[in-house]
């Protein structure tokens, strides 16, 4: 057929795939055929690309030499597509939880989430000292500090990281003016005793692709916010601002959440504080970033494909992004419609449970048909007698990852489940790569049309990475799309299977930790896109099929740099998954701080 | 930007689109550029269009040529996607309805059915004699006639039919033995006193595009078939035969329903019984002439862009498409997945709310959440009564026809309005041109990801404009498609604003009668798509935004050929445009019998 490729993959009925360990489906390793481009050789780059003839001839050979033809365009395919991963609400009654009422009021469902709590607090486990929500609440409360002197001490640290020699590219915006009115306001109820809830004076950050005011709305550009006035808080903001939160500024991100490795042309890398020579991984990196370095115990960022759990694992730090839908989507920014979701980013797995209370919850008025009206928060009193929790690992999948990666997740999956005595359940999940390359079409297709013509009137002051991006993006085909959601419900099918037989999946949560800022980056960005399918292997199921999923820190690389482990469950599981995430937080103590790991108050 | 335009439409938001009569938005009539093909000028069309390069290029000028992009591509819109035009149950209070559980036996609803008609029976409207399933109940009840006996004079007038002078196209198959089988059993039955229902030994035809044992499922090709066998009976063809109906064979369609014609080159053209010269429109071509030939009271029929409510109108009949999802789509061909909907053909209003009640329902275990569990009949016998309605007509919509459907209409809706003291309310309904071009990026894009690779590989045995349908349907981008569907909520949400005022929209059901049928599209088919546009003008709501409707026989043109009203409503409306059907029906008697009204019985 000259150019034209006859055939891709014939794929099976799913009720034919063998799941079991001893599965004859085969892994396929992602191999990514794409040097590493910085500097003149991204400009070179873009130039043809944007070439009208020459740009669709070399598109379409790079999609052709990344499998993208072979495994999705042109495939035999049984599934009716699955255009949004929405999923109806099934009780499963799961064990040791307090079931809420959706509806009930943010501080209400912080106030419930306080009861879940172990009584003997996690201080003992830390070696070291980042703040806790509850640290804040017992200092505010006996009177030793105050938010306003916090916020001070804030804005003196951020302004510190800013300059020489730190340069840590946490924020794209904090407003000191607004940061201290609220604190002011924090310290009033306090004072008069009638705090709103334990967050009340608590420093939260927000990622920047999520509406709130005073600031623009940038997504890491220089022009989105132009086009898109910020008009309100978003729902997640606007409920933490009801728990008396105080929002201190919108943190850095991967320019429009295109690229994973948070170096960000236009207001600088975000950098590691456990190492600032490394990335602190994206695109939600100023969120973890902030986490990692005790600016804030809690953040918040959005997960379009790893984007909040990639950036957790980098810094050292807990990543939850609950399934879609669970946190209301209003108020983010549309650079896709079926992927991204509200994360949360926290220094223990208790303080992501108490944000998790404080924002999920459908708006009453949205609710989309299906979804639970109750929401599961874990008696992490009780995780320890938590019983007959199955993992499901898929070895192959688990050990595609850097050595050191291999052997910290793996060591502590046996600590794990030595210690609750739970079990790990040998499975085979078929596709994975098929799965990423997919969910990169509908990402990518989603994020093309959802900027529209706002790509080509602005495309001047995009960075180098991002302007690839957004041209590949804009190479598919509607039969390639369709053909995407088609894997998708394929996919979720060959998940739900997996889940009833297991409780979760585990897995590492980046195939590699962070990797070095190079000077070469830092005016045009960088394509790294081996590094970049490294960093997402284990994401793509959170995001294409909705499913909840939750990272925790289990150890350390060579150079001392954070691995994290990572748990996906079933929909509407989030509390297995902080039950899991907690267990595994409280025998993993926390021994190396980072670089920065407590800027507030050193 | 040299060869691509900067910019489309930006589309204002919702809120701020004036819907009254005095709007001043722009009513775009269709400018389709594309001549009448047919034989060797098709031919080389394809030979130009199946070029890699050249027919890329040729597609993005017709794409062009024809507003795609302007009004789909190269837009600003505000709407996120909707894929799937699947509706919340809103329980509205219909007026005179019965409602009953959709989750009742096929044979309980029918009865149910036969409780909402009125005493007198409608023989005395007809001025010709078309046998209605009441007709056929009460000739079997009385021993006048037995189903083996009808099945006998079917075989002979369908035998009859094939052959010249009539070779009417009515089917693709139909098998005397399985037949006349099925006839037997129900002549036992009711010679026992026991028939199942008033459908028992009632004969149904079925498009060939539901799976019906022991017929394979063409979808009009002579192909697709090998590559998919029919294994089992679809769901609705499984309700009639519990209800005892006689299956008596798979009727013709367009190809692959890539056309309105019904022109198929492989198994003749389907003939419209008031003149055969003249086509039946498609692509439920065959189900809606043998219906109008008196063959059987009612067929069913897969409407994907009007393709039940075309036919029905230019043969003479009564065309229903119920609410997306109402009918379960199980054992359809998925040749797209989110715009095709069974519908039923029928002789009479009557006829078309018993079949509707026999097949409506979705299926318990794969029912999608938030649709209802119950299903309103309409109290036909309490049509008269029925006071307040309020149709909605958008005049330069409404107008947009030929002079003798705009007449006819226009005197038809006058008569109604008069005759039962309802109300016509002047609406502007904004963008239904970019409504239909945005409908066809879908089906089309749907078409094209659901054959795959099948339509590489069976191309040489594809007719003339099917394959260059299928060609046009793989050029669309994953952003086209997107945008249609950003376009459909839009629309969804505006056709909701007019439905806050009006109970139903009122409209012709095709723009022009049924055309001639010329001798040089016989072998190659034939591509018209200004007649097409002018037969789809009217369908698109209720499949790309998933709305009931009906269409019902309200006159002639000077050649004596029928004219169809249609009714759309809002999701979950069926009895009330039933109602209204009926209402229509007993004002605007049939005066004019096909040329051949009464196949069966002369």
């Amino acid at each position: 057929m000259g150019l034209f490729k006859a055939k891709g993959t014939v794929y099976k009925a799913v009720k034919d795939v063998d799941l079991g360990p001893y599965s004859t489906e085969h892994y396929l390793q992602a191999n990514v055929k794409a040097p590493r481009m910085t500097g003149i050789l991204i400009k070179i780059f873009i130039a043809i690309l944007e070439c009208p003839i020459l740009g669709t001839l070399l598109l379409y050979i790079l999609k052709g030499n990344n499998l993208i033809h072979d495994l999705v365009t042109n495939v035999d395919l049984q599934e009716s597509p699955l255009f949004v991963p929405l999923h109806d609400f099934e009780d499963r009654k799961e064990k040791e939880v307090k079931c809420i009422d959706s509806s009930s009021s943010p501080p209400e469902k912080v106030q419930l989430a306080i009861d879940c709590l172990p009584k003997s607090s996690s201080e003992e486990q830390n070696s070291f000292s980042r703040w806790t929500i509850m640290d804040y609440y017992k200092a505010y409360s006996s009177g030793n500090t105050t938010p306003s002197m916090v916020a001070e001490k804030f804005i003196a640290a951020v302004n510190e990281s800013v300059k020489p020699p730190l340069q840590m590219g946490f924020f794209i915006d904090y407003n000191t003016d607004d940061i201290l009115r609220q604190a002011n306001e924090s310290t009033l109820r306090h004072k008069a005793g009638e705090p709103i809830s334990v967050l009340d004076g608590v420093p939260v950050a927000i990622k920047d692709e999520i509406d709130c005011l005073p600031y623009p709305t940038t997504g890491g550009t220089k022009w989105l916010h132009k086009e898109r006035p910020c008009e309100d808080d978003a729902c997640c903001v606007k409920r933490l601002r009801l728990c008396g939160a105080i929002i201190v500024g919108k943190t850095n991100m991967h320019e429009l959440g295109s690229g994973t490795s948070g170096i960000n042309p236009h207001y600088g890398p975000a950098r590691n504080p456990y190492d600032k020579n490394k990335i602190a991984g994206g695109s939600s990196s100023g969120s973890a970033a902030v986490v990692s370095a005790g600016l804030c115990p809690v953040a918040l960022g959005v997960d379009g494909g790893g984007s909040v759990r990639m950036p957790a694992a980098l810094c050292g730090v807990v990543g939850l992004k609950p399934t879609f839908a669970r946190i209301p989507h209003a108020g983010v920014l549309p650079l896709n419609w079926t992927v991204g979701m509200v994360g949360i980013l926290a220094g223990t797995v208790e303080d992501a449970m108490i944000v998790y209370a404080a924002i999920s919850g459908e708006i009453p008025s949205e609710k989309p048909s299906g979804t639970p009206s109750k929401i599961n928060l874990p008696l992490l009193s009780m995780t320890k007698s938590l019983s007959g929790i199955k993992l499901a690992k898929y070895g192959k999948w688990f050990d595609d990852c850097s050595d050191d990666v291999k052997l910290c997740c793996s060591q502590a999956l046996l600590k794990l489940q030595n210690h609750y005595n739970w079990k790990t359940l040998d499975v085979t999940i078929p596709e994975i790569e098929v799965m990423r390359l997919a969910h990169y079409t509908t990402i990518g297709s989603e994020c093309s049309a959802s900027l529209g013509s706002l790509r080509e009137k602005n495309i001047a002051e995009f960075g180098g990475d991002a302007r690839v991006a957004l041209s590949i993006y804009s190479s598919f085909s509607s039969l390639e799309y369709l053909n995407a959601q088609r894997i998708r419900n394929r996919q979720l099918q060959l998940h739900m299977k997996i889940f009833a037989e297991a409780d979760v999946i585990v897995s590492p949560t980046t195939g590699v930790t962070a990797y070095s800022i190079q000077d070469d980056a830092l005016k045009t960005g960088e394509l790294d896109y081996i590094n970049g399918a490294a960093l997402v292997r284990y994401s793509i199921a959170g995001n294409f099929l909705g499913l909840p999923a939750v990272t925790v820190p289990v150890g350390y690389d060579k150079l001392g740099l954070p691995i994290g482990l990572q748990f996906i469950g079933r929909p509407y599981s989030e509390a297995t998954l902080i039950h899991l995430a907690f267990a595994m937080q409280a025998i993993c103590l926390y021994k190396k701080p980072g670089q920065y790991y407590d800027l507030l108050r050193r």
